[in-house]
């Protein structure tokens, strides 16, 4: 019920549909991160090997660049995406494993094009691979155009971050709403689609009934649910120019906009009005519960106002405007999306004209270097709003005065290399953290070594499996011998054991367990006083989760600190 | 003299230009990088901001991106080759940076080819933005197609990998004797242009000569210098098809291969015989004292391979010729250069033919995967051979059983906070290493500690400014004020002094020099316990060049190890 909600909403709103792609490929993908689902039996022994940090991520991001590829029918626009806007830690495998994804979802969009094509699937087999053709022999722009493309992109620029501004707005009021409960979604999104469909049914009858041009190809006014000429309440021979916009899905409205040879088609008042309301439009339907992506949006507004400007421009330029609008997307989605290679790739994938790249690319360039000047891109905006602990690429320029020293808290939650079980049950519980350092301590060894980090997860498992040493001593018995790899592998979200649900009897508690076997022997570890920008790049470019800081060496005083970047405290002893 | 005698025998050889292109567009951007060139005068104050070792790496790449955007005319290809082969450290700022170089290439070339196209540059206006122009309304393939490109694909691998197999052979005989004197250089490189020429103007006697298709729409026999209908030594009326793809410019032949609807043009002899020409001239062709780049002769052998193929297939395949032409050169690409998103975006960018794409990465796909069982990519192979000290991204199985404790040697090299100045001349006259730890000692600090790094050049440069105390003693003097930033900026390659250069007085000798203000005190440091695999990903992902260990915090004894990547080797000393 919720779903054809959802799709009866989203119908009838400004949506793309990149952005639910995206989500949809990721969390397939994250799925198989975790195994499957066993809930659902939806689950495979092979996938076991996929349980740990680093294939899941890389898993994710594969799903992401399939759900762009899937989306745009842009394989190697969906890499780029993965590699500019996804991926925080990138690898080179990461590139070729996210091709070989895109590349698997080419091969059957083609295939199923190919079976489609005689349109036994609805609407999927047109259009073929590229959705918005503008191919033209041969764009003949000059250098003469260079001025006024420039100032397309420059007010895209300022529009684009203008759009982030405002979303930024909305989002916060609507998570206000959200919080609230279900029914207030259900009824802020039914509000949302209800004013949508209105000012999409109310709107056309203010532009006038044009008389059909005689020199068109196809047929005025529109017969069926596509196409330039919607008749809407027009008299015969005339057709209306903003129900022609407004009344086909986006795809349909983009292409209209791009088309080239219709540039008598549209007129001032309803390009301006389109604009203005899927600009607005845009910005409400995102963040209610119904997929709204981002792009689709943007790229149809963008095509307004760049055909606007085409319009302006009239005859001055060479450039038809269908090809302005190309760039008026182009502007848009650089000036809010920031980015630049997979922006300029996917535009390139989906419109196919390789002659207009030059011109995309300065677009873009100017755009997202005119809107970088005012805010940040949408989606750091939305993660900020979302609240997600993300660490940026970049050191603020305050972290270069401050020393890792500085930064970490006390008091140091350490275990000793062979730890009483209660003491381990009661750290677990009084603490949130994800990672431990171990510590080497008489009669281990002769003073106080670091030996490694032992994760949170990792305990558990030793704690439910009960591998207890009765005393301290090490008397020959190999604890590792009690598990299997698979016992420490990465569970899905939310579905890992927590220390409340294991139980441990008295006795238990008065044993010990052996950590060594289980500890990572070799953590990265910095100097407490390295900078604190050092250490934040240490973090991105290795893409660690835990970093030990370790003391000057000195033979007075040894200082063991221990960061948890996940849980956002630190802390200190002093020995 | 050189320079005209170079394109004197590389007019006469399988050669491509993108190698060259590439290197010209690095070696600008390193000369950028080192400031300019004060010997010829070319040189500018603003560019001392880019003399450090981060600027003039990010320069390299990006001028390696102009470069394949300027020789391809493939922008995006470009970024996409500087990000997939050329950065061994990549940063999400050095994509924007690459991409916007690549745009100014772009918008500068469509301004010149706007400007030529009246032809009165010569050649070069020809063919606008995009070289071998493939578009085609509608490529027709189905799913019986596949099988074949598979075969393509593999094959292709096979021969990639034998082309890099073939060259390191060549390469190494190469080297040979190119070591034995300039003499033998030219020798080299005019004998095996003697070779390339006649096997060039030989061969197409070999091929009879073929009658004038009546159905084609350009001249047959062609007039002038490049079409796909070449006189040679046949009658009126008919003309030697082996001919038309020698006597041709590569770009020229490989434009003929790609041409659609010449499917009965060649003929398979004629074919084969081309084919194994370029396949060994190209390989010959490379390594020797002339600019021979490596993708144009392969993209004109795979593309004869592909046609090859394609002729094979007949009426079999629903694909012509031509599309088979472009990806078989696609499938040898892969085999011997293994990279996937840029060779994919560069064939995109070079064919114009966005439906094809499916297809390209599948044979990308296939052959890079095949050929990967066989050998390394092409560009390994030749760094390995030319004994350059590059670090591999991935590590060794064998470096999970090493720690970083195990590779180190001694002795230390190390200076105290304030150093003897005949010490430091000693040291860095005995030996080659980059950077030492300074370690203060008492009565600096009560027990030994790790204070930071120092470089070589900059100590270099504190002997020569003479920053030297009477006494061991801080008597509130600042060394800094002696120095600015530029003192310390990285020199060009050869520019740096060096220690033997310096000269310094007996009593100079005597006398101290306070490190503190010119050490790095926050230097990476890794403690000696961790596997070495760790710190060669910690090595590779944040850039680093100098790696300090630092033994596991301890009463007893404290061990300082010092790792010098660049100098294979390092140094122990205990206390």
């Amino acid at each position: 019920m919720c779903s054809s909600f959802i799709s009866a909403v989203s119908s009838s709103l400004i949506v793309g549909k990149a952005g639910p792609m995206v989500h949809t490929g990721a969390c397939i993908a994250a799925l198989l991160g975790q195994g499957g689902s066993k809930k659902y039996g939806l689950t495979w022994r092979w996938l076991r090997y996929f349980k740990n940090d680093r294939d899941r991520r890389d898993l994710i991001t594969c799903g992401s660049a399939a759900g762009i590829a899937a989306a745009f029918r842009a394989p190697v626009g969906g890499v780029l995406f993965a590699l500019e806007e996804m991926a925080s830690w990138w690898r080179s495998a990461l590139l070729w494993r996210s091709f070989f994804t895109t590349a698997v979802v080419a091969i059957v969009l083609r295939a199923l094009v190919d079976i489609c094509y005689s349109g036994k699937c609805g609407l999927f087999g047109k259009g073929g691979l590229i959705m918005f053709d503008v191919t033209s022999e041969n764009v003949s722009y000059h250098l003469t155009d260079i001025p006024s493309v420039l100032l397309l992109g420059v007010i895209g620029g300022m529009l684009g971050s203008f759009y982030n501004f405002l979303l930024d707005k909305v989002l916060r009021v609507y998570n206000l709403i959200n919080e609230k409960g279900p029914g207030y979604r259900i009824l802020l999104a039914c509000s949302i689609s209800i004013f949508t469909s209105c000012c999409l049914f109310g709107l056309p009858w203010v532009a006038p009934c044009r008389l059909c041009p005689t020199d068109t190809t196809e047929a005025c006014p529109t017969i069926g649910r596509s196409g330039n000429y919607k008749k809407f309440q027009c008299p015969p021979g005339h057709y209306n120019d903003l129900a022609s916009l407004f009344f086909n899905t986006n795809d349909d409205a983009i292409k209209n906009l791009f088309s080239k040879d219709t540039d008598s088609e549209f007129y001032y008042i309803s390009i301006i009005i389109f604009f203005v309301t899927c600009y607005f439009l845009g910005i409400l339907s995102y963040g209610i519960v119904a997929p709204s992506g981002l792009f689709v949006p943007v790229i149809v507004t963008g095509a307004a106002y760049g055909r606007f400007v085409g319009m302006l421009m009239g005859s001055h330029s060479n450039l038809n405007h269908g090809l302005f609008a190309v760039l008026g997307s182009a502007s848009l989605l650089g000036g809010s999306m920031r980015m630049t290679v997979s922006l300029c790739v996917i535009l390139l994938e989906l419109t196919n004209n390789l002659l207009l790249l030059p011109l995309v690319m300065l677009v873009l360039l100017v755009s997202k270097t005119v809107a970088d000047t005012f805010n940040g891109n949408i989606y750091d905006l939305i993660m900020k709003l979302k609240g997600f602990p993300y660490l940026e690429a970049h050191a603020e320029p305050y972290m270069r005065q401050l020393t890792v020293g500085d930064v970490v808290t006390g008091p140091l939650q350490f275990f000793n290399g062979i730890e009483k079980v209660s003491n381990i049950v009661h750290v677990l519980k009084t603490t949130g953290h994800h990672g431990f350092p171990v510590i080497d301590e008489p009669p281990i060894s002769d003073s106080p070594v670091l030996f490694g980090l032992i994760l949170r997860a990792h305990l558990i498992v030793l704690l439910k499996k009960k591998a207890f040493l009765p005393t301290p001593e090490l008397i020959g018995i190999d604890s590792l011998k009690l598990f299997s790899a698979g016992d420490f592998a990465k569970r899905g979200s939310g579905n890992g054991d927590r220390i409340e649900d294991i139980e441990v009897t008295e006795e238990e508690m008065e044993m010990f367990i052996y950590l060594h076997p289980f500890t990572n022997a070799s953590p990265y570890t910095v100097v407490e006083t390295m900078s604190l920008a050092k250490a934040l790049i240490l973090f991105r470019e290795v893409g660690l989760r835990h970093l030990l800081v370790v003391p000057k060496i000195s033979g007075v005083s040894s200082l063991i600190i221990f960061v948890n970047p996940t849980v956002t405290t630190a802390y200190v002893v002093m020995r």
